[in-house]
């Protein structure tokens, strides 16, 4: 099970709430009130455990599992252990992640504010608001009902929080709007000046930075990641995208709804990304160039110019992936070639 | 305007003085004693404001603008909007950074040091240095007149700060001598070892690392950065480099005066960067290398050799960017013919 | 000298006791007892200091070097400055890094718990813990002997560690088991959620992240890197690799023994990474594949699938080096005649 240190199990469940917050079918010959205590991958679950196959990389796991209960698509029924009981859906990482939730439901604040805390009296604090040990909130900030504020987190003046946010230890957010539903991780700094210079053969003059980071709802930052602030535009995070750890969004960046922006991308000053985006691991964008929505840009991937919507491209400078791919079966070609002749 | 929770606007000016801190010409018909009350970007600005023009990619904003006043280059006073006021100069992006510092003053200590940090009674603070809540100011650390120490910053024991220095919020600081009119923003991390290991089948040794870090006068850092400490020479940043958010700088490192290093730009240890280098973002060198004054290091790129003075280099390995440029062509080029015979 | 303001010289040494500490032998003209006062590297050593070479790279610096002493592979004395004491050894690095810390040997705790610090006091803290200002220590975390935790760290509940770890300032644990003789740098951020999201055009699903990361004895991570903890399975670290700065590990990864993990590398979800593994700087890993023991992985290369034990590969798409080497000439080749041509 989940480590007890670390998580709080709201279970046990029955079989019949499982399945109807997982929106899958009970096979026929299983008992509904048969009851579940955790949730589990299939190589750690037990016979009182419920857990899932989604990726099939990992058929294996599967048919080696000695999971009581299951959730897979409906395909592979046929190759389940004898005795499991399965739950067929055809999402089952979706209806996994509903059922995962109902096992260890998210945390929001309860109103406990801690002694050791430093929160400026003219801050503005709903009820239901947790603000953890060392956290500073200063004069004018806004803390909605529901928000849960981490361990020496820095919560900047004038800066507004929506409802049911977390904003994760060390953590420091200034020149910001944020919405509800919206989870910062750990270390990441939020607001921060754009990085705005003029050069000079003298010395580079600094500009100032005047505009501010708007956040959506629902968006969630990962760790040590970083949001700068507009440079007189905003920058701006569009409503239930998620950002993964130690990306970098410059200032004045829009970025769309819903987008999948994945672990240390860049994306460089007054660029446009549009809704339902994906970027891959360490690619970057530079700036003031438009990314048309549901564009799919590779992993290292490095974009120079404008991409129409629904465009998939990779490499450096990037191009349309399948170009890149055929590009890189010359060169092995190549590589055998020369091979042979030595 | 600038939003009012976050900035302070010390306007309005009149048209005259920000004539002069711009260094720009005024329109032969306007009025000098005109009041302007802040600085707006082109889209948002209306007839009591100032903006400015630089990059012509925005050209069309300019000419559907409401601005009053606008600053600009001489060629580009044709296409103005009638009734705009304009203000010329062949360099707008340094005369609107002037106008901007008029209006929004960068922050400077003041005296106040708050309850909530601890500052050691053997730490030596000048006069008119702010202290902010949280932060840690170890023995045996100074600090200068007008320097801002963030909330939760962290001063080790021993570092010296010049005059005027920001230390950003959850930004930790040690073994380190910075100058005056330095900004680190958010979440940098100045000063911890430099990775060092003798490398062994029966685990690493770890070298201790006891050099430092010094940091030049009006250096500026972005947020989440990483400076390590020299192993046993220093590690340096020259005057007036600004280096951007999640970059590393690694143990020994020499990089010059009024350098340009763009986000998660990487710089292996050892490496010398001469004055005026200019690194786009996610570039890369190995160690124990030196790039010349002057040189431009395109972004994604990977240097593993020395780079003469005022070299253009881009790729991975880094070579001169019109040969990258031509093979890029030549690999598109390829790719039609390819497209015809299928 | 080592900057006395940082550095507590733990010295002076005869010369009998460093050469036995590096296990060099000691030329036969030098007299045992001589004092030795400091390391340094070979452009500061004077005579009264002890210096090493071991990158042939810097051989001018050792030719000129005043050092009085100095730790060299037995086929450099001939090219030794007059006078100078040499120390030879085959492994020249790990005898000055053992000489090293015997003049400047690692802190470790002593039982200073500062009155500033937030300890829950449902925390188990062994005698000889140092918990300096500002950090938080939460309820059911257990932390062993000797741990030095710095400034303004969190350690959230639950969280074990076990003996003479160090965690630097502004740095986050949760989530997470960590073992003997841990150095985990400043900033870091360690055992947030991993990066889980069933996608969907109405909103991207959360999935909790059950797991935890499991740190092995040994193990140093650098500044403002991120591991973050498992989904259901953990993130695990084997004894002894070493991670740099800006380091990113996602979900599920597990990375073996003795690896070598430099700056900015990307690790996605649930990949396997062998013993002794060296990751270039800015590399990246796919998700879901396995790198074999020993592989070697160059700086900026992409890897998408499974790289074979003691493979060396390069570029992106990764291929062997060889062949990437191969690739590179015949660019430049293909430049060459070009030029030519032109």
């Amino acid at each position: 099970m989940a480590d007890p240190r670390f998580f709080r199990n709201a279970g046990p469940f029955s079989l019949k709430d499982i399945a109807e917050v997982a929106g899958a079918e009970i096979a026929a010959n299983a008992e509904s009130t048969r009851i579940v205590d955790d949730v589990l991958p299939l190589q750690l679950a037990s016979s009182n455990h419920v857990s899932f196959l989604d990726n099939k990389k990992y058929k294996e796991d599967f048919i080696a599992s000695s999971a009581g209960v299951c959730i897979i698509a409906p395909e592979m029924t046929e190759i389940a252990p004898a005795g499991m009981v399965l739950l067929t859906t055809p999402q089952p990482y979706h209806a996994y992640g509903r059922v995962a939730l109902l096992f260890y439901p998210s945390a929001i604040g309860s109103g406990q504010i801690s002694p050791n805390a430093h929160v400026d009296a003219n801050a503005l604090i709903a009820d239901d608001v947790d603000i953890k040990s060392g956290a500073v909130v200063e004069a004018g900030a806004e803390i909605g009902s529901g928000c849960v504020i981490g361990c020496n987190a820095v919560i900047r003046e004038g800066v507004v929080i929506g409802t049911n946010t977390q904003i994760g230890a060390n953590t420091s957010v200034s020149h910001a709007i944020i919405g509800n539903n919206v989870i910062i991780h750990q270390g990441s700094q939020i607001g921060q000046d754009g990085y705005g210079f003029a050069m000079s053969p003298s010395g580079h003059v600094k500009i100032p930075q005047l505009g501010r980071v708007i956040i959506g709802n629902d968006v969630e930052i990962g760790a040590n990641a970083t949001i700068d602030r507009g440079a007189g535009p905003d920058t701006e995070i569009g409503e239930g995208s998620k950002l993964d750890n130690l990306v970098h969004v410059a200032h004045n960046v829009k970025i769309g709804r819903f987008c999948i922006i994945t672990g240390q991308v860049g994306i460089s000053g007054s660029t446009e990304v549009g809704d339902f985006v994906a970027m891959g691991g360490q690619s970057g964008l530079a700036g003031h160039i438009k990314i048309g929505m549901g564009a799919q840009i590779g992993a290292q991937c490095g974009v120079l110019r404008d991409v129409p919507p629904g465009a998939k491209v990779a490499g450096t400078p990037a191009r349309p992936v399948q170009q890149w791919l055929k590009e890189f079966a010359d060169l092995e070609r190549a590589a055998k070639k020369r091979k042979t002749k030595e």
